[in-house]
């Protein structure tokens, strides 16, 4: 299988956290309804070819998004099938509703998903920003109460289909307030991959200002406008060290038919292999995994690397 | 029409040179076989959008590349278009026989190829390195001696599919090489697409040291694995100004099925336009000319930019 030369660049850190999003960002983006079965081989799958953290799915009631609504049966096979420590994948609760379910599930690692724009929260918690903070701080304050580790993510950090560009300063304000909740880290969602490096820069630099360090938080970047890897290498070098990213790509853009959505965990894994960035993720059977699930969707992976690797000989 | 929002990033360079290589290497690698007029038509409209310069042709041999049997044809074409100034678009010569057809043009603006490795220069010349320098010194002594500008090129400068890892200081034997015959830029080619962000950097140190800086080299990125903006951050963080894309990602990998070859040009536009980098170049105009070549070829571009842009309302 074709690799990269390995050249490292001084300037930037020796080891990076891939959080895996494929299982449940990815699948609630896709049309195919995929059975409990797959979804748990998946994320078996993507474990086993090393990924240190891989997000499980939703509690999200499944009339909102479908896709998902066999969690619980998702996690119970994968507490068969792996054990308790099933129990630290990270799983999205979108509400206090969510949270029931996952302190029920026993559940040690959660995710609350946030807007920096008034209308994408709107549209997607049908509330405004006033409202998602009052109905987040009791659910992260339980969560935290009952011991578990809480992820805050923050959609359309860069843009945002129905507003446009979206200031700085509301950014941190969001960002700040999920810090100030007591999440352990946050992840700065772009969500229609409208960002550029320049942009991503000024971000981090404005969060550091108000006393957000690049340690607490993770780039969610999309691939929509082939910006990815650039905005994740402007984020490396400035100290950011988590990085989101989809197995395969998986999970299109709701936003712009036939565009491509996640960017691409294969992708993102040449890269760091490239720079000599320790992920601790194996290549070979991460595009394996890809090419089986595209198998099980009907489709290919937008994914550059898994293409490439798997129309050569492999 | 969607567009990143403008934040500049004063550690780089605040104008860059797109080097359009969409008629020439684009066309040369796609199955179709264009009409004279659609080619014509396409140079005409890239530069419309406010490309500065584009590759227009090679005049090789009809036999190895016979999408690009009709050089002469859309040359003449072109100076029937535009008039004189046809002749300052760049135009790839092979050889001294290609050389011979472009003065009896009456061309100012020529190319050549050269390989970084013995294996390609075999497969795509025919010769050997040694053999590959002996035909191109006359070649490009004539061609300044005739008062032309001359551009080099180097392939695979960060990998070959036959040799794999591409020593550094071959490559800057080549890329000397070609600065002491007198061309004024040397574009260096990831032909397979395998170079990621601190290969980049590490090449450019080894060039500046050996006498050959930045101003005078181009990367040619290709996104077979989708690093191409990131090495393009890479470089121009460094201090490169000049890079090679191709309008609509233009030219498939002739070494992996279904994998993508050159960077489109879309999507590096995207890239600057974000980081407030003056090009000159209008994303719209370049957007419709690739969806219009893509229709006249059959198949939807690559591109990213041009799929998300397309897709929705432009």
């Amino acid at each position: 299988m074709r690799r990269p030369q390995v050249v490292p660049d001084a300037s930037l850190p020796t080891s990076v956290t891939v959080y895996e999003v494929g299982p449940r960002d990815g699948l609630q983006n896709e049309d195919a309804v995929v059975p409990a079965a797959v979804k748990v081989e998946l994320v078996r799958r993507l474990l086993d070819a090393g990924l240190p953290v891989v997000e499980a799915t939703s509690l999200v009631h499944p009339r909102w998004v479908p896709q998902l609504a066999d969690a619980e049966e998702v996690l119970g096979l994968l507490v068969d099938g792996l054990g308790d420590r099933a129990r630290d994948l990270p799983v999205l609760v979108p509400n206090a509703r969510g949270l029931d379910r996952a302190l029920d599930l026993g559940l040690r690692h959660v995710a609350v998903f946030a807007s920096a724009t008034e209308t994408f929260a709107r549209r997607n918690l049908n509330t405004g920003l006033d409202e998602q903070w009052a109905m987040f701080e009791p659910v992260v304050s339980r969560a935290l109460d009952a011991g578990m580790r809480v992820r805050g993510y923050v959609s359309m950090c860069f843009g945002d289909p129905w507003e446009g560009a979206v200031p700085l300063p509301q950014v941190v304000t969001a960002v700040r307030r999920l810090v100030d909740l007591g999440v352990w880290e946050v992840s700065l969602g772009d969500t229609i991959g409208v960002g550029t490096p320049g942009h991503v820069v000024r971000l981090l630099d404005s969060l550091n200002v108000a006393g957000v360090p690049d340690s607490v938080l993770a780039l969610h970047a999309h691939d929509t406008y082939g910006q990815a890897l650039a905005n994740v290498l402007a984020a490396l070098r400035h100290g950011v060290s988590t990085f989101d990213a989809s197995a395969g790509g998986l999970g299109g853009c709701p936003y712009a038919e036939s565009a491509t959505g996640n960017l691409a965990t294969e992708d993102l894994v040449w890269m760091l292999d490239g720079l000599g960035i320790a992920t601790g993720v194996s290549l070979e059977p991460l595009v394996a995994t890809s090419v089986w699930l595209g198998e099980r969707l009907g489709k290919p992976s937008p994914s550059r690397v898994v293409r490439a690797l798997s129309g050569v000989s492999v």
